[in-house]
């Protein structure tokens, strides 16, 4: 009986990376998380330890701190995300596959041009993906906490022996975001369509009479789309982060829906896309390697 | 030789309530963490394990979702902190001295009555103590990440044999700021304080031309204390999240002061108390028990 | 243009299970983080909110805690996983998928019949995949933190413009591993299986003299498989946890590769899949869904 | 009105070293996570940003590397910080306060002279605090989370209004234990004091029947104490890990005391100090600083 190697990939993860534009007045800064993943031509370095086709993971950090010094590429994440994918694969000979993840931190500038507040509402994020010929973009963001008090309910469920929960008319539903939606092109005003999308999913979320959070994810997802047309597909995972109402008879205190105990586990974990009816395959995209 | 029992304290810790005000239109929410601790009459647990001094914890929990239904106590944590601290010593016959702390969680409403989004820009918290006689009430928050680009230097320090430390006239400033402030009256309007102290605290920040981050957190406690005088003093606890300059000479690229490397561990962690020259002892505002 | 509903599951995650056997003497227990996804026949949730298909998460935590009680199934990840993944397919119309991921966290009992101290050492996984047809078991663990201080080395590699890294003859290597291995059948001696695979990867570590992590991760997973012909294929995620060589030359202190800084971020992340040459293709047993 | 600067105190934390002792056969290490706070004469740089009394924490960060050079300093956490400790306030004019916390992360030797599985069951920690004259020295761990399958009760406990827990015979009693002992002295064999209390504590959790989480506590620190009767003090804080009975009868299912839920939060939160009776004042070996 023999071995073999199968799909592997290795690169520098979590290279933080913040750049500060002083030239401009006020001075503008982004703050970064690069992780970047290579694959290709890498069997000699497992079976013999020759590492001749390896571009260590610490060349691919100086490169990630290099590339931010160019000013057109590092404002945006998919732009950065885009010039460090091709290079990987196009100046380094084994290599033949790249993705670099990218979160990207806002801060909002205090009233002062070169001071800034962290705002931790939610991490911006991208990946791209290159095969030496095609390049997928996937913008998303992720901790986007958001919550709605009332027009929200669930029943009508299918039902079994272990069914003890109870229909509801009116409950909170919550959830911590994540989503992630994969471009047609690579030439799209990044900054324009991220902000464009998330305006889309928060008026969606916001002012949908909610049957479930699957019902709410598939507006909010419609919602995406319609708003750019340039997005093929939009992936939500959602944790339903239940808010119980608390029992309060027992004190003789009323609890007309008011006063909640927020659980941390377990939680339902919903996740759907939503695709354009005409969108193409999503290709390498979210693939994490061929045939893994 | 024998052994006896020192100080001790026990509590129901990180109850996780959240508060809708439905019968406004638009709807309020808070949203709680609230930790308990007590103390007062607890020998006989120990010693021999009579338990009938003991409030159990269970029975904390159910009065601090119990008074999370009165209005009037519930929409700021140092209200309802107080009220809850005097609760279980007031009621509680064994109980001598509680404390209540709280983190608030800040909400923003969407364009929509019902809808809302977290704000993770930071933690808003609250340190109520009681010991029957005596209310201390300390404010506070956590979490909060400024930056400054510029305006920043350190040199001029002490040196010894360890000294590799290059002083520098332009640096990045970041922390992640804790700060609490202990008031002193019991009788505050509590939001409209919260506000302006977090102003002024932003307001120094901004615009101080840094010596040391000791010399920002001493003239940001001033600016506090000049703004809210019934704030007797203040505690910072303040991370110096390092970034260092990336060298990129070895790739002929010029970095003047743009592209830096935000690093994890070790940091500085500088703490500082500013006091009103006339402020009171701080008494058990801050001690975690008596004697311990 | 229209939307289409794509790829979506949903369930109840990390149920935190604990399950005592008083039975026995001593006692025996195992703890678990259970986590279930399900798909199949929910189109009207997502498009209308007519929950009809939906067996709810609640549901499923019902589920999970009540087959907890099957004392031939609760003792294995792996056993637990598969009636739990068939379960839900095989007992509920519509759905046609079903995942379960579970976490096990070990413990060691101490010198006596019913206390128990945790093992934090490394935390074992399963995940059982069924279609309604074919079962597919994985094992794994996560969080198994290793080093070699020698036996280490890193040259010969690729350089381009952005390489500073010096070669090394002796270096310390670690890491925090994962891995999952898949099985060829569903009929096999879990734990058994478990140790022997655990012992393969730490002897392999232990004595392989290594040339890179790639080359030490593809000697461990030819260890596994030669131990455990039932084994399909291995896939390992390593983090490269670096530790630098502090400079103390400065300070007139040898330090012959004695003292270093263990560093947080950024860190090489190195996966590899070691498969037994005859190995049939993984299917559904990795993949997070079809065609997503 | 005016302001005057408080206690403040600052230095770098959390500086991850990992000492090899290559000269052995086998290998040693020990891996450490060392936190240093000083204070004394830092009101120059809070008022003017004149930082001539400040060593800046990146010196403390290299003396911690060069001290852990020092072969028979660094094996135990006690003695390392007993050295930095002194150092800073012995050797700094200005420095008249200093406080090292060490946390050390245990590793098992595999069967292998260079390499080692990290031992994740708990954390050792030690805190050393000296004011020029005197040093204290306090041990401890964090992270040991054990468990207890019986002999645990919790009955006859205070009631009011808000009380609906019902009282238990048997219930699991488990915890996350943090513990912290005062030693008289600085002249100790730390290793195999550490050893000694260890065995103590966990002797007494496992053999002591209880009728409150209190009542363990207490029982454990006395068999500290007459373990090691060099030992004043020892502090513990003991989160109550709550393990619910899940409601199986509503499925028909037998439920006697087997299978638990384990749930995250809130939990009882249980600190307590069991002393010698002739234990002297614990002075500053606590207390964050003077007036703090």
């Amino acid at each position: 009986m023999g071995v073999k190697l199968g799909y592997n990939q290795y690169g520098k993860a979590e290279n933080r990376v913040v750049r500060v534009f002083r030239d401009s007045d006020p001075h503008e800064i982004v703050d970064y998380n690069v992780s970047v993943a290579l694959s290709g031509g890498q069997e000699a370095p497992h079976l013999t330890g020759d590492n001749a086709p390896t571009l260590p993971t610490d060349t691919q950090k100086n490169t990630v701190y290099a590339f931010a010094a160019e000013d057109d590429v590092v404002t945006q994440p998919e732009s950065f995300g885009i010039r460090l994918a091709r290079h990987f694969v196009d100046n380094t000979e084994p290599i033949t596959f790249s993705r670099v993840g990218l979160e990207m931190y806002p801060w909002t500038r205090l009233d002062n041009p070169h001071a800034f507040v962290r705002d931790g509402r939610y991490v911006r994020t991208a990946t791209v993906t290159y095969d030496g010929t095609t390049t997928w973009v996937v913008s998303g963001l992720k901790d986007l906490i958001i919550l709605k008090s009332t027009d929200s309910e669930f029943w009508g469920y299918y039902q079994d022996k272990y069914t003890t929960l109870q229909p509801t008319n009116d409950r909170i539903m919550a959830t911590s975001l994540t989503a992630q939606w994969r471009h047609d092109d690579t030439d799209v005003d990044w900054g324009k369509s991220y902000d464009a999308v998330v305006e889309a999913m928060l008026n969606s979320f916001a002012g949908h009479h909610s049957l479930a959070l699957q019902h709410t994810l598939y507006d909010m997802g419609t919602a995406v789309i319609n708003a750019q047309p340039g997005i093929a597909e939009i992936r939500f995972s959602a944790p339903n982060k239940h808010h119980f109402i608390y029992d309060l008879d027992r004190f003789d205190i009323e609890n007309n829906n008011e006063v909640f105990h927020a659980d941390d586990r377990p939680y339902g974990l919903i996740e759907a896309t939503v695709c354009r009816d005409d969108a193409g395959d999503s290709g390498l995209a979210f693939d994490p390697g061929q045939g893994w």
